[in-house]
């Protein structure tokens, strides 16, 4: 039943498609080309939210995606609640470009506006990790997954998968101390758990698992 | 003879993708951060309609992609009725953000404004529901279905299917009656229509319909 | 070598889906919701050639990639050139939601206005056929199609898609004398088109040639 | 491990059309139909500058897409560095169409202007270049590519794919000359590109490789 588990990629490929493609749009649209009261070079300075907004989107709708497809290249069989749950995950990776520009353009802003869009923007990746997780989870317990996957590369992912939402949740605790700082800890954190993934162990995780399930019929 | 379908369904997966993301693009280019006369919070606060046409959108093109989904995985060959069948669908299905940000505009405007969206959104997924229809009963009956498809499973989805439009109609009858009221009876069929489905029953239908085709060759 | 093949009709099809709903994004961004002076009645009846511009679009778009459908299943290897004119084909589709937008924006404007528009739609529709036709004759002459696909069909579908750049051709010199009658020649062209498939002749085409072809190996 | 390879071309090729049409809607949605103080004839000569972005988007990362698509069908296996080599190529032609734009309303502008929006667009192409570069090298140095392919052939495409950024660095390195001479530069280098690849060598690129790994098992 590879053809279904493959749909749901083939689609989910769109949405992520779109989402990394809607700043660029936006910065066609409403970008310093459409600025009237400024000079050019003024204007391409002063649209710097936008880029990081873009760089931003890009980073984490990028990563959300290697997650993905790492992820459903072990699912062979599909049911209605994983669907569902894909369906919620994509929910929320559709709003990022949303709340990452809403996010870009209060960084100097207001205390108010700081936490605001802070806690937006971390409440957005705190939901799409957590139905990520819940996919993975039941996708387990309902033997989705390729019948000769590992047991302990199982429960490996499930680990990995589970630390992202906690994490989120710490950093969006800190929104209501202080936005800023609830920032520099959601992309420390990021950054280590790049950093944590051992040469051999993780990152190599697509090319291992190939050769572990390689005789998967297709 | 595979292949056909499966470029039905890579096609119809990109018009879907669009569809689920176009109301994210219009939070970002005519959303809250692009509201000229407000304060943030309150701009947020503000722009609740076009949350509520966010999640409406992604609620019913995502319902409507899990049908799709379950449809086309038994169709095995395609003839150009049925490609112009799933045309229309897909006609319905992307002018369904459209409707439903009109719908949600106008919730709280005068009882002509109300129903007059609540019948143009109501008629966009009653369009839908019936070329939906029309393309299963077009497959069935001209054998372009999975030849080991139980006969009496292929007739209990034409029954499940039909009861839609059925629904659809007579919430789309009550909007000249009350358009509040017609609404809420759509969404109250619309729970109904999922708790219906028993455990063990729809829920389960790719899963178990998986194991009766797998024989599939793909 | 299918999986050429396969890919070129991911790619078309990505364009062709955001080309079908390019015109219900700008009935969302653009529409009758955000027409300031006027009542929603009024402005839902004003904003007919947006819905004109929507349907025509579906229409000539879902058209073409039925064809597109039809002569890239014929095709097993692709090269360079094959490649290029199919970009062509899609530039030209691409365009359409604009060309039809200026067209029924400009139906009931000035004789300059419905000349101008009508020639630059039937122009992009005739740029289309060309390099469609261009893309099939150089797949015959190259042998990329599919070995075992009958010489004669072949033939009969290079003389069917020739007819219509040649219509089309004679609908766009119409445009100089009258622009109405040639958008309505224009529409004759396409239903006539359309009729003159008998029933077992073209419009079985697929399901046909699939008989044909069905040993392909996917 | 095929449907990696294959997963990855789906997304990347949601990600192309996207940027393909994005001047499309532009056309339709900032174009001459909405152009207020001008009458039709005029608004419509008055966009060239959109035109020129739309064939300058569409014949870049249309030559981008042929690239992508040459290599990738040599690529049986994907890892975590590859995807985000890929990712970032991504990053710089979803950011064509914006500097495209930029380039082509500037075209007439001051000196700094011509040179700013020369730099950027260039810079675009060029970070898109050396991201691609290090895709097929990681790709051959990883043992990623398809082990039949011919090492000459492997060491052949690298030579050609690194001429693209060296020329592009210089036609860049003009830019602080004078733009205009610096973009004609850029174009003759593309189109000498083009040429170069003669008859039976390179344009023939897939047609040959197929016929050599043609027993790729999809």
């Amino acid at each position: 039943m590879d053809r279904d588990a493959s749909r749901v990629e083939t689609f989910s490929d769109g949405v992520f498609a779109v989402v990394l493609t809607v700043m660029a749009v936006e910065l066609l649209q409403n970008g310093p080309a459409r600025d009237p009261g400024r000079e050019l070079p003024e204007a391409l300075v002063h649209a710097w939210p936008t880029y990081l907004a873009y760089v931003i989107t890009f980073g984490i709708a990028g990563q959300i995606w290697l997650g993905h497809h790492n992820m459903w290249r072990y699912v062979v069989r599909v049911d209605q609640v994983l669907l569902m749950f894909n369906l919620l995950v994509l929910l929320f990776v559709a709003a990022i470009p949303f709340t990452a520009d809403l996010l870009s353009d209060n960084l100097r802003g207001s205390a108010t506006e700081q936490r605001l869009t802070a806690a937006l923007y971390l409440g957005t990746v705190l939901g799409e990790s957590l139905f990520f997780n819940l996919s993975w989870w039941w996708a387990r317990r309902h033997r989705l997954l390729h019948p000769d996957l590992d047991p302990q590369l199982a429960r490996a992912v499930s680990r990995r998968l589970v630390v992202r939402p906690l994490l989120y949740t710490i950093a969006f605790a800190f929104v209501f101390v202080d936005p800023i700082f609830s920032l520099l800890l959601y992309l420390l954190l990021l950054v280590g758990l790049s950093l944590v993934r051992r040469p051999g162990d993780l990152p190599r995780f697509p090319a291992e698992a190939g050769g572990e399930v390689s005789d998967r019929g297709r």
